[in-house]
Order: C-alpha cells, then structure tokens, then sequence
C-alpha cells in the first residue's frame, strides 16, 4: 500500500443531510476538534435523501475542482448501521471516505490506480458509535485523522473490490439516443443522463444544430452554448457545467414549465 | 469570577435566519473583522423561526461534538430589542453567548458549576445597535472578543440566575408513557421527546421489543435499532442520534406518510 | 491605477446558485485550490434567481459588515456566456468581481472613487472555460489570484464606465409615498424600497408616530422599533436592518397572514 498521499487539502463534505437540521454541522465539530487547522467546505448537503447515484454524479463532475491532497467524504447511506462496509479509497492524487454502496465510485473513474481498506480500528472513531449518524461517528473523526496524516493502513485490511454503482446510462438505439433526466436543480434545469463523452464516443457530438430532443411531449431542436436566447418562451438544451445535456427554460424553470421530474424520458435524434 | 476559559476552539453559530438571506453571512463579516483567524461553524441556521425550545435542544445534543474552548452563538430571539439581556455564561470548559430567554440552558445542564455575565460593555459591540439585528450587532462582535481571549468579566455584571427553559417533557401516567413530537427533520423523521435518559429513568429501556407507540392512529411495535426493515411500507421507532425516540418510515418520510406535524401526541405502552 | 490594496481579508461569495447543488462548493474548490490560506465566507446564495436587483441591495447592505481588504464575488448572472463584461472594481478599500451587470454597482456609491478593470487574462482563470458557469471558471480563480496579491492591472485592460442598475426608486408624490415591496425574507417579512436614507430627504423620519402605510388592502399605523408589539394579531412596519422600512407580523409571517408578494405597492402617508 502506498500510504504516502499528497496532503494539506481541504476535506470536502458531500451528504445527503439538509441543512435544516444540525447533522453537518456535527461532523464539522468532530472534525475541528481533530484537526483544527484543516479547511472544510462544503460541497452539498442537499442531494436527494438516500439517492446514491446523484451523489456519485456530483462526485464525479465535482472532485477535480478541488486540489490534489483533499480529503472528499460523502455521507449518502441508506444502509447505515447494517453490515456494509465504512472505507477509505485512495485514487487521484486524493482520498474518498463513505461508504461502500457505490457512491464513491466516481474515485476510481479513469485512475491510473487506486487502493481501498476498509475502515475498523476503533482508534480513528468516536468512542460511542451511534447505529444511525455514521457521518459524525465513523466518517468525519477518520477524514479528520487522515488530515492529521494517519496512513491509509492504519484504519484497516486492505480491500480489493468495490460495491458497483447502478447509474441510468443513455444507450442508441437504431438512429435514437434513448436518455431520461436525472436530476433537476435549484433553477429548474433539467439534466440528462445523455454526457458529452457520449455524444463524442457515438460521433453526433459535431452535429449539435441537427439534434432534436423530444421530452414531455416537446420537441428542443438543436444544442445551444448559452442560456440566453433569441427565441423567447421556448426549451433549449444544452451541455451544462457537468458536461451532461440539460434542458433548461431561459429566464424561467423548465421544470415548472415543462413539469419535469427525475425519470422522464428523454429521445435524441439527428435532423436530416 | 474564573475569566480562564479555555480557546482555540471554533466560533459555532446556531440561529434562526436561514439560508436565503444575508444575516449569518453578515454576522460571520464582524466576527473576521475582530477575529480573523479563529474558524466559524455553522451548526445550524434553519431552527424553526422564533423557536427557542428547538434551538435549546439542537444546543443540548450538539455541543459536546464540538471541542473545549469552543464558543457558541446561539440567536434565536422573539424579544430582540426589548429589554431581555444578552448574555454570556461560562460552562463545560466553553463559552455560551445569546439572548436570556432559554436557548443558552443546556450549557449549565449537567456542568460542575457555571458562571454568567449580563452583556454590557459598549467597547465590545458594533458601534450602531440596531433594534432588529442583536445577532450582528451584539452576538457576533462578543464572540469575536471572546476568541480574542477578552475576560468574560470586561463584558458586564455577573448574573445569578438565568431565565429557564420551558419545555414539553413526557410523563408517565399508569402504565402509558404520555410524549409528543417536538420536531421533524429533513428527511422527515420525527424526533418525540421521550429521551433515551428519560426510558432508563423508568426502566423501560431494555423492554424495547416489548413497546408500542400509538401515534396519529398508527401502531409502531419495537424499538430497532437501525433504519434498515425487514418490513416495508411500515412506520418504526428507534433512538436517534440525538437520544430521542423517533418515529421514521425506511426509505421514505414519515411525516408525509403518516400526515404527523410537531405537537402530535406519543403513547407509549409495553406489550406483556 | 493604484494597484494597492489592502489584503488579508475574506472572499465573500453572493450568489443565486442555492444550496442545493454543487456551484457554490464548485468554486470554493478552486478558490483553496489557488489561495489555500484565504478565509471563504458565503454572505447568501439565495438570491432570487437571476434577480440582479436584489443581488445589488444584499451587497449595499452587507458589504460595510465585511473588514478592509475583503473581496466580494457576486455572481447574479442572466448574461453568462453572451459578450458581457467580467470585471474587478477596486473601492472602499475593497475588490468586488463579477459581471458588469450592475450587481456590484453598490461599491462605488458614496465611494470617494474607483477604478475597474475588464477580465481577460487567461493566467488567471480556469484553463477550461465553460460557457453556463463564469462563477467557478473565472470569478472563482480571479478572486484567489486577487487574494494572492496579484495587482489589479494584470487581470485586463482599464474600463472607465460600468452598466448601471435599474432599481425601483420610491416617489414622493403630493403627499403620499410611493414606493413597493422588492424581498420577502425567510421570515416572511416585506422589505419596501423606501429607505431610511430617503424618509430622511423628504423630511419624514421623525414623523414616525404619525406614519401610516397602505398595502394590500390594510392599513399599518406608526413606525415601530421592533418585533414586540402592544397589540397582538395585526401587521406593523418598522426599519430594518438593511435601512429599509419592512412590513412584519409579529410573531408570524406577514407575506403569508397578508398575502404579500414582490411587487405590491406600498403607499405611505402621514396622519395629521
């Protein structure tokens, strides 16, 4: 095991929490008391209760803007106090603490090499383990003790394989690119599961101007750069900041305007 | 007067201002400007508007996740600009500052001993004070000296006695303990406030597979110990992290399945 | 240009990216990424999306909360990826980035001067520019390399005008005040656009007393200094703390006892 990461970064909270209630808030003392030094930002707290798979999405389209030796914990764990596992990924230059039920998996994506253990010396935890907030218990005191340097062996055996993630994946289908929306944010835009990546791996990514998405039964023609439109009170989509196609409503919420939801289907094909 | 407090520790902010507008990011300027580099938290700022009971018992399962020479800065004020005092009380090796209305009391429950000050001295607040706004004005800037290590006795006159707090506590009646739900949280779990302490107090605690709940016409039999069910599509109870009963549905919000709001009664009985 | 700042405060983030997602946590990750030291405090992220007039009025009355040296990152931004400006303005021993859309035109007012610049070096952003989020590709960067000392004039060429904004002034008319509601708060109070600072001009502010406020459909008598008030279950006005007069329901929320909404009028005349 290497156990000679980078260090000095900040440790960045992913949790499924709110922030209406005191749960993050926690695990920030915890680590405080740990690491006083250490910076802590907050990514989100608002992915949707127990969905796994948007927090590995925002994991994915979110680690590398953070610096090489920060400490990423995501804290989305519908099985917490049962059998799965608590571990510790090393990957990219950084460290990922959760649990083992996929959401870190975006960790591994692309990596010229990763190595896992899973987390079990109770010198690096609360010495009172509630069954149901493993985030204050068991992530933020190992993130913190990871700040303070402790190697990645010290927390445990060494794992060789990784709960799988089950995401949505868009798939082509005779000439259509059959996708669904995955998730709607805070100004009602509407992601797709359809990436860029995909688009260039299927060869349509060039023909942005020929696409026409059919969605709630509208027709969006074309793929557009900006949110700003010549054409007033109509969808567009877009590639957005996570490199995902979304339909958006310029100035307005597609949601609301569309009554979208996650799970909608979304068809893709090229104009002649 | 001891005015040897501990520091080092993190200012920690529990409030009532939420996050859609300016307020906490306000008090956080003043506290840079006097304390530059002392850490702020937020533990919270989505205490339920004007509701001292909540903050008092977000304060009281929350502060010993933080560290000795912590400072907490709880401002949840009904009475801002009228004559309740501002206070500082000294307890549990750390620093309390807020309103006197209650929200402070779980600082001296269980302390060896506490001291208090009434907030007086002017050199220590902004220079305007506004009517509306204590928690920028007078809160923020106390807290700020206080991590600067100005003695708690600069401040103002010692108090004696502190305004106490009234909370709904649960009885036993016969053979039926007699609770209510006090508050729901993000995901929709409702915390009741029959305490792990209270049940031990009565010697029900190791009867958990013997109780029953009768809430909002439901039946909730067992205390579990994780979220995790072998039966689906029905309400459990369990102790939550912060030692109180509560009622969840697993994977979904008991709030909105089972229609409960904060003041629906809790019974509780032991099945023979 | 001066090229002189004061250094060694925080960077303020103003936003309308929400809580719920990703953006903000985005950019605090490339603001430790270039500046690892550098306090991050969020000010608010809720602003109305897309609302650049109230992004502009957080600022006016936040900004002064914040010590010399601060930089203030807003980004309110309806134009992004379209040919307007990026910009930095020095004022008030401050920096303010953003788009030049009239959010940041609070750092000049009163302001005894300013200078500004137009963001084009590509040193100093992100090598990757999307085109739907400038908040964590280059306000986010610009303001870690601020925070680094880089001088002001190596970020871009010298602007000597900025867009102004359009907000929604108050009028004196005969003897009646015009003026609306511009934010309804978390705690459902209404804050008019009739300003301390204006009651002031027209000669009005210390007739308080004999105020009396027309909106929808109610009449509110007398300009109250806080919350607390004699007569239960009706609405009151006071000024808040931004300087504004506010309509509040004691104990409640005025928008929903009163029906209230951004945009209502409000008259204002004074009882003989």
């Amino acid at each position: 095991m290497t156990d000679n990461y980078r260090h000095g970064g900040p440790i960045v909270l992913l949790t499924d929490f709110g922030v209406s209630d005191p749960f993050a808030g926690q695990m920030k003392g915890v680590i405080s008391g740990i690491a006083p030094g250490v910076r802590i930002i907050d990514l989100c707290h608002e992915v949707p209760p127990l969905n796994v798979t948007v927090a590995a999405m925002f994991l994915k389209g979110s680690w590398r803007y953070f610096p090489p030796g920060s400490i990423y914990v995501v804290v989305v764990d519908p099985g917490v106090g049962t059998e799965r596992s608590a571990i510790i990924i090393g990957a990219q230059d950084r460290l990922f603490v959760g649990p083992d039920n996929g959401c870190l998996t975006p960790a591994t994506e692309g990596s010229t090499g990763w190595e896992a253990v899973r987390i079990e010396n109770p010198a690096y935890l609360l010495p009172e383990i509630s069954l149901t907030f493993h985030g204050r218990d068991i992530f933020a005191p190992v993130a913190a003790h990871l700040a303070n340097r402790v190697p990645l062996s010290e927390f445990g055996p060494r794992i060789e394989s990784l709960v799988p993630i089950d995401t949505p994946a868009p798939e082509l289908k005779g000439n259509v690119v059959q996708g669904e929306i995955v998730y709607i944010d805070h100004f009602g835009n509407a992601w797709t599961n359809i990436s860029k990546h995909f688009l260039q791996e299927i060869g349509w990514l060039e023909h942005g101007p020929r696409m026409v998405f059919n969605v709630a039964s509208c027709k969006v023609k074309g793929l557009k750069k900006t949110y700003l439109c010549d054409q007033p009170n109509k969808p567009i989509a877009l590639i957005n900041s996570f490199d995902l196609v979304e339909i958006a409503w310029p100035g307005d919420s597609a949601e609301k305007k569309m009554r979208l939801w996650q799970g909608v289907w979304v068809d893709l094909m090229l104009q002649k």
